[in-house]
């Protein structure tokens, strides 16, 4: 087994059986001292966080594959925090998935939306390119310099929102309200699917409007352990 | 007859009969010392260039017309450099149609594009907000923020390509070459059309691989005064 990428929450190894070992660890995104999963650096460590990660993942891919939404999953992994996962050809995409205006969304069209305001389920792509800031780009776009299919892109509309509504509704039997969530896909096997995971790290969720740190939302969701 | 509106490179007054006046300036866009129609600050005074955006507007706006494609020009003013248009509700986008790979462009996707590389004729819009630096946005997000229509945004989608062809066709002529030229669209009397002008301040145009000013871009299409 060997490591083939070092992520910021996240370590990747290529096992010998031909599959990908993910292992989510203690660090945190944000800006500042303050963590925030939408954000692009690595500010510290929080102790807990990558079982958080893991467990949440474990249980938003239960989700998805109980209502026929394919990802890249296999199993748990041996070690601690692990998962066994195909490998897959990471589109470096993020598939981003806004039922309400935050973060960057407010940062960039701030003149006609406020913080909150809600959005129907919209879908916008990002590059994965920490040196250009995670640059927006168009479904046009997309095509013109060949980074996906205009039938990917569809896929992953479609699915992106279908994911969301279920995971939305998930939290929202616990009260808790879901505010966006990126996905990554990539192609397995010539197919389009979800890939990575799905964890406090991809979303932002509120409890009586305040954004859940990533063990609150573990804790909220899967119960005290 | 009031000044409405005082922008980087124009001005623009209502007139007493309705209709609004655009008087074009000597003012020229740029980043530091260098001239460039796609920068949002501006730089300085070029002697003639008001002069040249003028003239350059009614030869396109008259290309446009002939073609069938409405604008919101109405005739000469009687001041010089000037025009008189019918009054428009501004959509307060730029809707940029790209020939090849340019500027923003490249600053955004650089790890998929070089400057240069041919586009098919991609349109993407952005907002007019230079405190935000004229943020993309997709056409998804322009539904939901209610901005326009998805009906206003295929016809300026359409539109913006047919007039590009229109003007990459008759610089060619000249052996100029487009490299990318941005639209303003807005509404007159309940119809989307478009609006402003359509200059040297609206467009990268080459020649032999180098970017022309605006006054030299001018003098190549429509001769030496």
């Amino acid at each position: 087994m060997r490591e083939i990428y070092t992520g910021k929450t996240k370590d990747v190894f290529l096992r010998d059986d031909g599959y990908v070992l993910l292992r989510f660890k203690d660090t945190v995104t944000g800006v500042g001292d303050t963590v925030d999963s939408g954000a692009n650096e690595v500010i510290g460590e929080v102790a807990g966080k990558g079982r958080s990660s893991f467990n949440l993942t474990l249980r938003f891919f239960e989700l998805l594959h109980e209502a026929g939404i394919p990802t890249h999953f296999v199993g748990i992994g041996p070690d601690v925090n692990t998962i066994i996962a195909k490998r897959a050809r990471s589109f470096r995409l993020e598939v981003v998935c806004r039922a309400k205006a935050w973060g960057s969304f407010v940062r960039r069209y701030g003149n006609h939306v406020r913080e909150g305001d809600p959005l129907p389920s919209l879908v916008e792509f990002t590059l994965k390119d920490d040196e250009r800031g995670d640059p927006l780009i168009t479904e046009d776009a997309l095509v013109a310099l060949d980074i996906v299919s205009r039938e990917a892109i569809d896929y992953m509309k479609g699915t992106a929102r279908q994911a969301t509504a279920l995971i939305a509704g998930h939290l929202s039997q616990r009260g808790l309200e879901l505010i966006d969530i990126k996905y990554e896909f990539g192609e397995v096997d010539g197919r389009t699917m979800i890939i990575d995971e799905v964890s406090g790290d991809s979303m932002r969720v509120a409890c009586q409007g305040r954004i859940l740190l990533q063990t609150e939302l573990a804790e909220a969701v899967l119960g005290r352990a």
